[in-house]
């Protein structure tokens, strides 16, 4: 069987951008398994996609490709990147949307999208998904090797957001982030990992309090319904990081807040 | 090939849930046909899922893997079940959403979802879809044993929601459902099936008389444009029940109703 | 591998409908290789449907098949028709959907779909892109000689809408579109092409005045970002046509216009 392919963008479903890269791909690689991991990033929200990608990337088997395009630059001298990381793909603009893949802490290899071999067609200005990374994408899992997709690139020439990882004060004993995302069940999805708070504060987070808008919650809980139904608690998600949640309601409305929302973790 | 695993959740597509389910799948078993049938269940309505898998399931071949996750009770102690009935297969929290599966009169085995040695990690207390049922399905679709996914439970064990049947009084003559869907048309979509109502009040449909809201529809049709353009009428809608519908407009303006709303069919 | 199927209905996703209709194509041919071109076309919007798959078939291999389902007409005597052309196939309503890709002007055969040997079950009324259109897919993916669909019909017996190409006065020296499709990213899709422009004007396009409401635009830019961010642009769009677009904004809050709204291209 082939390998899969997973698609990310700020496309929607309305329009045909997306069955057209697939399209492209099928007709280069008809074995690849294609899979879509959002196309209603928020247009343009480069911030958005990175922590989608962070959040699923590990779920998917080696040899995996994801294929991402959030890409206000488009038709720019912005560059299109191949990265190798944890023995999968990622193809994207370089603007900042693979930080977190980046900054996973693995060996990673970068090569610059340019064998203009590799495209089919004409390139378009407008639509470098379809013309450019869908190709290179379904001859990645043809079996191509990266090294023909162009020049390796240093990893530390590649752009990278720096504000996506919250703030640690260990002075005053605190973690500030945001809230990244507000889920369809209205949990409010943090960029603050549990992991991260265990490693600052140790073991027992029994402790902490998190205080976002006007609410304030103690310590973490196992799952949504370990409080009882209605009462706001904060949980890891599944996503991996600390979640807002009300047991069978909706945190965001319970805090009245909004994605890019302040979210203090705090030593008692 | 492989076997078709269709997925039905309340978790929406623009979050990359639905994609990691499909990404620990086809880790599995890649040769397994992914198909949606929605995501976009209202979040917890168990009942608006029995509905739609109910007027989906028949559509496909034997050995297909039906797996829906409305699952308001994760991470407690509700069970995850796995049931086998006219030839396919079903995984899903063991919370009333197989019910109308469960009522349809066949022959019927069920298990509980128990041997860890089908999930590949560690399982999350929020996310079971993905670190239980989706490796299990993927087993199932390699050809595992269903007995091997654990012990086997008493059907009647199982939660069985037991309003989702319209209620008959024969000495009025009637029938008692409600608007269980509200399709993409303004198609009001009921519990009431034509099946019933010939059961119960012979071939003849043309004297009913249903009532639902402000208004009221004598008889059947066979289709939309059987009447005038914007004018209403009552069909055998896609899922074998009966709906309201009006010809190339939307019967919910017409009605003014939404989900639930009652509909009585009366004999006249 | 199997033949790629595309599927562009006005269904939506909240219901099961393109599910099951999946479920039919893979129970008659499981290699075949699903597509989603978009299933939110408006209600009934035959010419969202054509413009849409004008955009987009070209993009696929040859042998395609392409299902498309906007039916108003479902359940009467309206045909489904199916289509041959540049190598690829076309099943829809014979309503004026193909109106486009008729007037490609490629050899095209036509064969109306009448053989109820490929119909695995009976045939609602309310539902033929499940019960006939789905099935005849999945045969003609499995090898089906199109002519065993049914009888040959001639082209210009087809459903053809007239009113969807942009008019030409030549002595005014003027293209009159309009706006066919608002996108995503809120740029304006029109059904004019750069390269009816060339035709009529020549190779020199920077003079040409675009009028779209209160607004007005000299000259096409080759992509968003050739002009400041915020400002408004004439670009080639992805799906072929002229859009006028903002760049890193909406065209359509600029411009305060919708679908529908008049277009015009004057040389000066």
């Amino acid at each position: 069987m082939g390998r899969i392919i997973t698609l990310t963008t700020d496309f929607g479903l309305a329009d045909e951008f997306v069955g057209v890269m697939k399209g492209v791909i099928l007709a280069v690689e008809p074995t690849a398994l294609l899979v879509d991991l959002s196309h209603q990033i928020i247009a343009h929200d480069i911030r958005q996609a990175a922590f989608l990608l962070a959040g699923a990337w590990r779920f998917f088997p080696s040899g995996t490709i994801h294929l991402a395009v959030v890409d206000p630059g488009v038709g720019t001298a912005r560059r299109l990147v191949l990265l190798e990381t944890g023995g999968q793909f990622f193809l994207a603009p370089d603007n900042g949307l693979l930080s977190l893949v980046l900054g996973a802490g693995l060996l990673t290899r970068a090569w610059l999208v340019a064998n203009s071999d590799l495209f089919p067609g004409p390139v378009s200005t407008t639509f470098q998904g379809r013309d450019i990374l869908a190709p290179v994408a379904a001859r990645l899992a043809a079996g191509l090797n990266p090294e023909l997709v162009g020049p390796a690139l240093e990893v530390v020439e590649l752009v990278h957001l720096t504000d996506l990882e919250p703030l640690v004060n260990y002075q005053a004993g605190t973690i500030s982030g945001q809230v990244e995302q507000i889920d369809r069940f209205g949990n409010l999805v943090t960029n603050i990992s549990p992991a991260l708070l265990r490693e600052l504060f140790g073991i027992g987070l029994d402790g902490l309090v998190i205080s976002c808008g006007q609410g304030t919650i103690r310590g973490l809980v196992g799952t949504y319904s370990d409080v009882e139904v209605g009462s706001v608690a904060a949980v890891r998600g599944g996503r991996g990081f600390l979640e807002l949640v009300v047991n069978q309601g909706r945190a965001a409305d319970y805090f009245q807040v909004g994605k890019g929302e302040p979210v203090v973790v705090r030593v008692n």
